[in-house]
């Protein structure tokens, strides 16, 4: 095993780190954050920190990068409170990837990238059309790491939309077989294969797999 | 598709809900968080809320549930400083899914499912022998998230651990040649496989596959 230190880190080349550092956390979700301002102007990026932080209420949080730069997601959550996260399959990562180039502040990437910005029903935030998980939510409240200048914005659940046939008995949903798939570092995409679901943990016995 | 609202979810039987928000995030990173307190006594936790916060200087966070209970990661953490975060691989996640069940306070969780407690240098709290890929972590802050609760705790990297073969020449790290695993929902395990590494995104053209 290799040995690399902090001392090791602080000296590294800017892109090297970020690329060594991105990779250590382990497998990561990859969501499209849909926004809209307040002149109707849609927003759309793809993310790599959400976070689970809850299920009662429903709160899920995601890390801002410094807003020392305009960072319009996060300016359009705060004005208008809602935003949508959007599960990523195979057939539009590429497209998904291409959200983070640095468009121009007129540009939507919906329109950039071809993906489809759909409003459903009153729900203040556009949904990505072509995701087949996803789930609007409303801005709750905001914590600044000031370590780095980043922001852990956390919002509430308020609806999801799903296929129908994810969805098990037990509330589990098989989100692998929607199709969502991971990231690894800044720019690496993979898919799953189920190894197994296992029964609750009990300190007088073994797991068991479940199903 | 199916619509689940916020007023379904506050509905729902508590361990249905607990399953079906754990889902919605994504896969999540599976790491085995390695402390000890001050007698000498280890603890190690399986965890799926590892977000990666930034890379100058390397910060990592995860979430902490309600510490209404007595967490003794969390107790260890804030006492000594010091924390490892562990990936898991196909070999050993039945072990560290045992590791979540409720052992009594003077169990150690190494000792309860055959992990190995592994002290490298002087760094002050375990790793587990069999992972592949860790870091050592020293505690810089934490964040209240008084909404339900939970506590995102942030650390810096201090020492990473991984095999030679993984680490590219840019930087990126192969967590999937080093057999990293991911999960879903509260106890679904994955194994993954590569769909590609994308090139930086700029506005001006698609990104194109790397290697």
């Amino acid at each position: 095993m290799q040995q690399i230190t902090r001392k090791d880190i602080a000296g590294m080349e800017r892109l090297y780190r970020g690329r060594l550092i991105n990779s250590l956390s382990g497998f990561k979700s990859v969501n499209l954050l849909g926004t809209v301002n307040s002149e109707g102007q849609t927003n759309l990026a793809m993310i790599s920190s959400v976070v689970h932080i809850g299920a009662n209420p429903p709160l899920v949080g995601f890390i801002s990068r410094p807003i020392s730069v305009p960072r319009h997601s996060y300016q359009n959550i705060t004005a208008t409170g809602f935003y949508t996260l959007n599960h990523i399959h195979a057939d539009i990562y590429q497209q998904a990837h291409q959200t983070s180039a640095r468009y121009d502040a007129g540009t939507s990437e919906f329109d950039a990238t071809g993906l489809t910005a759909e409003f459903r029903g009153d729900f203040a935030a556009p949904y990505v059309a072509e995701s087949r998980l996803k789930i609007g939510l409303q801005f709750r409240e905001q914590f600044d790491i000031t370590l780095n200048d980043t922001i852990l914005v956390v919002g509430e659940i308020q609806e999801i939309w799903l296929p129908e046939d994810v969805l098990g008995e037990d509330g589990h949903v098989d989100i692998e077989r929607a199709g969502s798939i991971t990231c690894s570092g800044l720019d690496t995409y993979h898919k799953t294969e189920r190894l197994q679901r296992l029964s609750y943990a009990k300190p007088d016995r073994k797991p068991k797999p479940l199903e």
